[in-house]
């Protein structure tokens, strides 16, 4: 049996979701998405958080049997929440707002009718936004998982061996994750993110354009999975990016390093010499109140600075941003891009990834995780930022 | 560049789901969810699948830009679609079937106005329906992965050493299958199987019940992911249940195998035994056109002749099913439960996993991928099913 209940912690959050429920208007959200619920409950579970304005919020638990608490209720189907509300003296609403971007149009159909809601009003932008801002607790959760990120990246040198694949050093940079404590999986907003914990991104192959919601691609090692290491021999010459999971706690953090192998040409050590000078200035002038949008554009500078557009996050297909938000999902709000309309605010946090593809040599740059100070940004993921010849 | 064709095994899928469209009276279906996609290009991108009764099917792509043919069309926005259907001189229909069981509501909302759907019909049982039955290739495909996942599990013995927790384990076998070509990655359908490459479950934890749709569960190693291995040293006189990915090739098949640490109580042998019963009468017994709700009967008449109903599918929380289809997705049509509507069907691939949860020792039971043939099953996972000793 394990004890679920409404913590100071919980209380917290809850005030976050509230302000943005009384800007839209709503009067109760019923949340069913699973990285919504950890974060109302610190829990998973198959069902549902009943969250108004006023009173604590009920979990309407189907599965699993065992965790009880004063905010918990049983429940075999959704259709029972209205009587257990009513058991606890709660007024129901006249509608409930529904994650419409995050649960199938089956299901919201069926969870408005167990509300009498004719047209739903939209929790999931509410729940993305609120999401943003972390707590104390949450940051320092995330501040845990960058170290333990940290210190597997840091075997990742003795991890090569000459000949092998991408794949190869991929599965072994997957086992130290692992062994380090890395949950694998991870979770993510949206239906664009197929990938087994994370990418590993070899020569040539990072130009390979991917379906996915990923800042760079790969070819993959199957038509079916067409994302990431594609099985080719890592050869001098060429540089390999890692971007593998950061989950070692239900939060995230997300961590990019490129080493080479031999030596490599001067436009892929220019171009990652211009990831630093990006993430540097943005590390100064990102605080809160600055747009988002001015985020992606000082990038921009840096970039034509130094003559790299056509390189600048991919080159056969160009992803039109820099960093992302992260914390419970991998990308989160708010999202910098040149059309984004969030301002930064305090204890957001969030990854930048300026990277470059360099043809015939792989993909450069350095994606760290930073919290958002009023002096600027601060890293989560401190960790040498060189490339390194991994062949030496 | 890579080219996509509607082959003849194209043309053999899209005639199983017009049968489909056919019965439920849909002009056109418009598919975006991506085992959808892939299941009717082979390919995997972002975009749509137009699809109505005369014409061939419409590739729109939105990402990769490097995929190509006659059938593909790229386009920004699904707003584009109509356009370059007519552009294609192909009639517009009055409403467009979509997949209201995978996409968010808010998609589904979009997709509609595309095409002027006020009440959009379902096409993701369609389509799961069309998937049930397995074309030769796609037999072939699945019979290539289970000799795969098979010779992967012949490595689990060497795995084994004392006082290894069942974490440890489980990433040692990850490891072996990614050597083997496994993707790691797989999907499923729903919004309930949040897991990293499958579930190893040692002793008491397999009676941790969890929030997932699995067949057993395990409390995990973190709240964050309540599934799964939880840490545990693997102790004498306890089982260990691997029940791990076999996704090689974007078809999948599924398999479960049980050692024990030491010599286990009798109890645990016969409920393995009455697994393996179950399995050689449904074997004989499970043809086209026999109910899927009879399966579950059956293998009830062996779990009562056996006086073990208490422990099976879990002990704590039960799971009232026997069985599921598999194939590009885990948990594809029909589920074996004692609920189903579906009749089995030559060539289709069903998993059966009659398991049992043991309290003080852990879950037993095998796990067998089958093809439905006239004369019964045939496995696809062929492997003993013996319970052996890794501590020997």
């Amino acid at each position: 049996m394990t004890d679920i209940k409404i913590t100071d912690e919980i209380k917290l959050r809850v005030e976050q979701v509230r302000r943005r429920m009384l800007e839209l208007g709503a009067q109760a959200l019923l949340v069913a998405d699973a990285s919504n619920i950890y974060y109302l409950s610190e829990r998973v579970f198959r069902g549902f958080v009943y969250l108004d304005l006023v009173n604590d919020p009920v979990y309407c638990i189907i599965r699993p049997n065992n965790l009880h608490g004063d905010a918990v209720e049983f429940i075999r189907k959704p259709e029972l929440i209205p009587e257990v509300l009513q058991k606890r003296g709660i007024n129901l609403p006249d509608s409930v707002a529904l994650e419409l971007d995050d649960l199938p149009y089956s299901e919201v159909l069926r969870l408005s009718a167990v509300f009498h809601t004719d047209a739903p009003q939209n929790a999931s932008v509410i729940l993305r936004e609120a999401r943003m801002v972390k707590t104390p607790k949450e940051i320092e959760t995330m501040k845990a998982d960058g170290v333990r990120q940290a210190a597997a990246y840091s075997r990742i040198p003795h991890i090569y061996k000459e000949d092998m694949t991408d794949i190869e050093f991929q599965i072994e940079i997957e086992r130290v994750l692992r062994l380090e404590g890395c949950l694998g999986y991870y979770r993510t907003s949206g239906r664009l993110m197929e990938i087994n914990m994370g990418s590993v991104l070899n020569g040539e192959n990072a130009d390979a354009p991917t379906p996915y919601d990923f800042a760079v691609g790969g070819g993959g090692a199957d038509l079916s999975l067409p994302v990431g290491a594609d099985g080719r021999t890592m050869k001098p010459g060429t540089t390999v990016m890692v971007d593998m999971c950061g989950n070692f706690n239900g939060y995230q953090t997300d961590m990019t390093r490129v080493w080479s192998i031999g030596s490599v040409p001067d436009l892929a050590l220019k171009a990652h010499d211009a990831s630093r000078k990006i993430l540097r200035v943005l590390e100064k002038e990102a605080r809160p109140g600055v747009a988002t949008s001015a985020l992606y554009e000082m990038a921009m500078d840096v970039v034509r600075e130094s003559g790299l557009e056509k390189y600048f996050m991919g080159h056969t297909q160009h992803a039109a941003f820099v960093g992302h938000g992260v914390g419970i999902q991998l990308n989160e709000l708010p999202v910098i891009t040149p059309r984004s309309k969030h301002l930064l605010e305090q204890n957001m946090t969030i990854a930048l990834e300026p990277k470059f593809v360099i043809p015939h040599v792989g993909a450069v740059g350095v994606e760290n995780t930073y919290l958002v100070t009023p002096d600027g940004l601060r890293s989560l993921t401190e960790f040498p930022e060189e490339i390194q010849d991994l062949a030496q």
